[in-house]
């Protein structure tokens, strides 16, 4: 029934904090907590500008949120810093279970993710991960969880929405894909409650080797 | 030039941690954590919710997030303490220079608030504060920062967006806003940094007896 299985990327198949390491080379004992709260910010800024209807690329907005998160830190940021960081983002981490998950299951997969290409590509490139379509909100420049974000997996793959799976560790993004018709999973690696927004994931799973 | 003052009711004009002291009561020592882990979780649902298209009042959203906060701390969360502390939201303490500041200004003056009437009618009538509109996004059936919303004062004050004096302690109200097309200050009580949203509030004060 399952036609085809689209992924988000950010903390669904690439662990965004695997930029703790170099967070803590910059600022010791800093890492895991600026980690967090650029990660936060970054999520509350594409919310807040696709309300505004003032999309901007991820990667500004990424760049924009470390910019946030430092201040608010009181920690000095300089351009060899900033580079440094953004340039971890295209090489972050697969979780340990993704790329043999990946190898054992046939059919059609893609990714879709806020990331835009300029930083979405080279990631995929980097980590080796092969995909049938590679898919970024920047084609309809508003953000996850927008229905118009999901609406595209379903106009790119040419698959009805009832037979996209779709799979997140995000619970707003799987609720979210929830609402607009996908069947849902939610990758639920750190026991966390589920958001009260009015829908549920189909499944909740604590790894993808888990996913029916 | 500005004809109307409209001023964000939570957290600007009304201090939504106040009800940290009926949260210690209930969970000692935990008090302070749960407000903000409350707050920051209602604001991200009236985003998710906006973005989804699945608009919720306030009153709903607000108890859902208390709901997901109390999980998240494993704090057991009764009817009793839903409801005293969904009562707290009705008797919100205003700032301390806000009803000497409303005293001294003559002009129009109005509200423009996420909270749904169920929530805000009441709060504004425990307060004694006294204004010619309090206008509640729950009308137009999305949350700040979306432009209906700032709209919905221009319309029902009939003052061109140039006329109005909006203030909102919340940086990324201020700044919505402000892409809006208000004339804005920023109240911002606890020296946080400025948001990168790709705008910058006329004015920023230090508390609303600093306003021009």
């Amino acid at each position: 029934m399952i036609e085809a299985l689209v992924f988000d990327a950010y903390g669904t198949l690439y662990d965004v904090h695997s930029v703790v390491r170099r967070c803590e080379s910059f600022w010791p004992g800093r890492g895991t907590a600026l980690s967090a709260a650029w990660r936060s910010k970054q999520l509350e800024y594409t919310w807040l500008r696709s309300l505004m209807g003032r999309y901007a690329p991820f990667s500004q907005v990424t760049l924009e949120a470390l910019r946030f998160a430092c201040e608010a830190m009181k920690l000095p940021l300089g351009g060899e810093q900033e580079r440094a960081l953004m340039d971890e983002y295209t090489r972050l981490a697969t979780f340990p279970e993704v790329a043999s998950f990946l190898q054992k299951r046939s059919g059609r997969r893609a990714i879709l993710s806020n990331g835009s290409p300029d930083m979405l590509d080279p990631l995929v490139a980097h980590s080796g991960l092969r995909f049938d379509a590679v898919l970024s909100v920047d084609e309809v420049g508003v953000y996850k969880p927008s229905p118009q974000v999901y609406e595209l997996a379903v106009q790119r793959l040419r698959i009805a929405k009832e037979r996209i799976g779709f799979v997140s560790s995000n619970c707003w993004d799987a609720i979210g894909a929830k609402a607009f018709g996908f069947q849902v999973y939610w990758v639920n690696r750190g026991s966390a409650p589920l958001d009260r927004l009015g829908f549920a994931p189909d499944g909740i799973v604590s790894s993808l080797q888990d996913l029916p």
